[in-house]
């Protein structure tokens, strides 16, 4: 029997303030439930570091309470983390629409996730998962099935909107869930929680189908080869291909690790609709004609590793980016990936193609609402309380501000960030809770949250001036120095061990050491004696830092 | 008395392909000019690099023919590298305007770079020096007095635009030297360098006027403090700052070392108009009232030491930032500083300012001519050969395509890479010359050019796994072991020695050394078999790689 004056809790353990990670805890009582469970990758201050999960000590120290994972779609940002976090989950179910359930399963055989029930959660279903009733919606996204999720619990309907877009016209013929939450929002919506990303941007996003014409009118006059890359798991996007393909009487390529397994589930699955006959395996491209042929690849990130810059390098093993070739790359690039696109692009200019990108040609668009279509959610949705998810944390600002013009009360907007939890009451107001631990837990080769803060630091250091290292033999009985101290560096000078700079510093360490009258019988003395004189003299003659070690060996 | 058959070579050193360190060359015979010596700012891969500046072994090795360098503007991108470039050219004359000479004066101090002379080069001026007559013209851009620069020799005339925009109505009122592009126009023109900067960008770039409507925009109905970030050397916009201020009845405080800096040589040399009661000296902010003071300051690019990035930090000595802070970042990002920049302006809003920023509001315009000038440039000079510069690959293409429009021959538009010669021949055609050494040269500390690809290597290697030391003692007499290896680590594992990790690693390096029945007796190959052994087991442990140093003591 639940406490009438309990709380429904809403924790984002990620996904407000930054791009990417999302998680969301909804807690009621004994009850939680977690929405999504994203990563995030590493900024250029993470050295080293692969991925960055979401910190989840908080539902850890409730193991027992956690219900079920309930995800939105497939993307990265939404469901990598479940590899690294659902082993400390075992046995709590996933909840996922066909499409995304398909991905996941990849995940889950590679990764011997098999403790963790996967659970078939469509747009327009209703489940009861302890106190909440889940309603999952459907909504527009860069990828097919997305949804967004609404709550019913005993102090009021929350809605999470998951990322979206309203795309009247979508490829898939499939819209919105414009009825739900209309429904919703007359039955009253205590509380939105709405995608952030492009709340800076006016109007309304373009349909995803325009896309589709920009890759019809570039096509049409060509007589060479053209290659696509975009995101593997946009199917949309890959059908658009394929049917401008086919229209011009090109047959399709699909290339890459990710980008071909997509295709295949998503084939499956029924998510794609294409002739077989007009589909060509990698293996046999050499014998098509170059006006016959369309690649689809991934790699429109400009990551360094994938298809699109392998073969604007000339290291790929299928394709060879050569004059004559057009290449569209079908995104936007992602903040902190401009320099690798920038990069990318010119690399596939060298190479002698011609390149559409997003700053000459609409061949994007974005799978995120613009202000008229978060407006439309909002008035669909009247919440009594707003807090803006996802993004940064001045979309998020933007995002509350269009709130209020749409009517909600100034001081129902929560611009909250990750550990900040909102309480909704019994009679429907809400208050900000204690924060709770959040933030980032990095995983580096096969651990997770073992390299932190300290571990980066040193990075940092040795990343901006190297190391220098200094080797001294003691006599364990006299403390007297034997043989002259010796010199390791890296990523300090080129190296040379005969560098006076080298010889000069040893001078130093010999001068620094040679303290008459007095033993230094302290190895530690000794060390740190050794360790400021050195570093100071370094700094002195060349105004860098590197780090120094000092190692004395006893004899 | 010159050969006749001799050519015209212009050698971009630096500012074709990439963002930054413009310098190019032109020889004739045996007289040379430079125009410009900029540096660039390290990319992300450059760990602990200051700064980067061309690579001119081609001009050391022809020293005595360096007749003169001529500045375009006192951009870093155009001059930062004369402080480390010129001392290995003492007594070559610097050519300069009057704004220009004044900035390029403290650094001149600063280095003390006397063996120098800064001679007055202003636009509408002629001067002769060798084979060539030089004829700076006035161009708009983001910096008063910028100029281009035509260069009369005797296979014809190249004009080089430096950085340029066509402004019909520049805050200062001095137009462009349409005149004297158009006289060169119809006398001929051999070959135009132009500004590639913004070749993507349809139309035109509004006029810098634009921004000081903003300006009154937006602090017409302020109550509170008002904020704007920009450009140490954007002296108009700071002009427009002053405007503005002065019509709403506030004072200006001039915060930030370099703008404090140029705001002084500015107003000294007549490039600044205001009352000088509308200034407050920045130690008396505080007796002034919020809803009469305005901040001007640097740090438009987030950088993490400007001035507002400790603003917004509560890190700045003279202000912090505060709620009822109205924040202007008149600033679009550069390539690469996108993360700072937002960064920045996260933190603005989470300290309460509001914040007007680029995706916002219209208070920036860009100092760099969009499609319809780059089209007019082409149309006034009707060049017969074309070289786009600045800006990245991809804009060059771009821009090459706007010169064909035009009508340029197709095969006299020649996109090159820094170090790719093109030779002007006395009849007016042109080739590719072999060729000459160009590049990067890293300023590092007091170092320049001693860091090279090696030492970034190591960096790289380092920052990505850390360090990871292995020190063992050996007896010179047996080859015998002695004691228990020690292991120093960074930027590895937590670095606690107890680390079971580096437990079973000093078991294996034992095991690794003892080799019954055959003696080590070579310290190179004991080296060689503990880095082995330790990389093998760290990486099948952890998936990673740390840099492992072995170091042998012999006793």
């Amino acid at each position: 029997m639940p406490d009438p004056r309990m709380p429904l809790r809403i924790i984002p353990l990620g996904g407000v303030g930054e791009i990417g990670k999302n998680m969301y805890v909804f807690e009621y009582g004994d009850d939680i439930v977690v929405i999504d469970c994203g990563l995030m990758f590493p900024d250029e201050e993470m050295f080293g570091i692969d991925l960055v999960i979401p910190d989840v000590t908080y539902l850890k120290e409730r193991r027992a309470n956690v219900k079920a994972f309930l995800i939105t779609h497939a993307h990265e940002d939404h469901v990598g983390g479940l590899p690294y976090i659902l082993p400390e989950f075992p046995g709590v179910p996933v909840y996922a629409s066909t499409l995304a359930r398909g991905l996941l399963g990849n995940k889950i055989r590679e990764h011997k996730l098999h403790h963790n029930p996967l659970i078939a959660l469509e747009p327009g279903d209703e489940t009861a998962i302890g106190p909440f009733t889940v309603i999952p919606f459907r909504v527009g996204h860069s990828i097919p099935d997305a949804m967004g999720i609404a709550l019913r619990t005993p102090v009021g309907t929350a809605v999470h909107t998951g990322d979206f877009k309203f795309d009247h016209t979508p490829v898939d013929g499939k819209l919105s869930d414009f009825h739900i939450l209309a429904r919703l929002g007359e039955e009253g919506v205590v509380c939105l929680l709405s995608d952030s990303t492009r709340a800076e941007n006016p109007g309304y996003t373009p349909s995803e189908r325009t896309v589709g014409e920009a890759f019809r009118e570039i096509m049409e006059p060509l007589e060479g080869r053209v290659i696509v890359a975009t995101f593997a798991s946009n199917i949309a996007r890959l059908q658009q291909v394929l049917d401008a393909s086919s229209q011009f009487d090109r047959k399709v390529a699909v290339i890459g690790r990710s980008m071909e397994q997509n295709f295949r589930i998503a084939t499956d699955l029924g998510y794609l609709k294409y002739e077989p006959s007009g589909i060509v395996p990698k293996e046999q491209i050499s014998s098509i004609p170059d006006s016959r042929l369309v690649i689809a690849t991934t790699g429109a990130q400009g990551e360094p590793m994938s298809g699109l810059s392998r073969m604007a390098n000339r290291d790929h093993r299928w394709v060879d980016i050569q004059p004559g070739d057009t290449v569209i790359v079908s995104a936007s690039p992602i903040p902190g990936n401009e320099e690798y696109v920038a990069r990318t692009i010119d690399n596939l200019f060298k190479a002698g193609a011609n390149v559409y990108y997003h700053t000459i040609k609409r061949a994007h668009v974005s799978g995120h609402a613009s202000q008229e279509e978060l407006k439309l959610m909002l008035g669909l949705t009247k919440p009594r309380h707003f807090i803006p998810i996802h993004g940064e944390f001045r979309m998020q600002v933007q995002h509350g501000r269009l709130a209020i013009e749409t009517g909600v009360d100034p001081s129902n907007v929560f611009i909250i960030e990750n550990g900040m939890p909102i309480e909704i009451l019994p009679d429907g107001s809400a208050r900000r809770g204690a924060p709770v631990p959040a933030g980032y837990v990095y995983v580096d080769g096969l651990s997770v949250g073992e390299v932190g803060e300290i571990v980066l630091r040193d990075r940092r250091a040795l990343a901006n001036d190297g190391m220098f290292m200094v080797v001294i033999t003691v006599d364990k009985q006299t403390g007297n120095v034997i043989g002259r101290p010796e010199i390791i560096t890296r990523g300090f000078v080129p190296g040379n061990e005969q560098d006076p700079l080298i010889q000069t510093t040893i001078e130093k360490v010999i001068v620094s050491i040679e303290n008459p009258g007095e033993h230094i019988s302290e190895v530690g003395l000794l060390k740190s004696q050794v360790k400021d004189a050195v570093s100071r003299y370094l700094y002195e003659q060349t105004k860098r830092r590197p780090m120094v070690f000092p190692v004395v060996v006893e004899v």
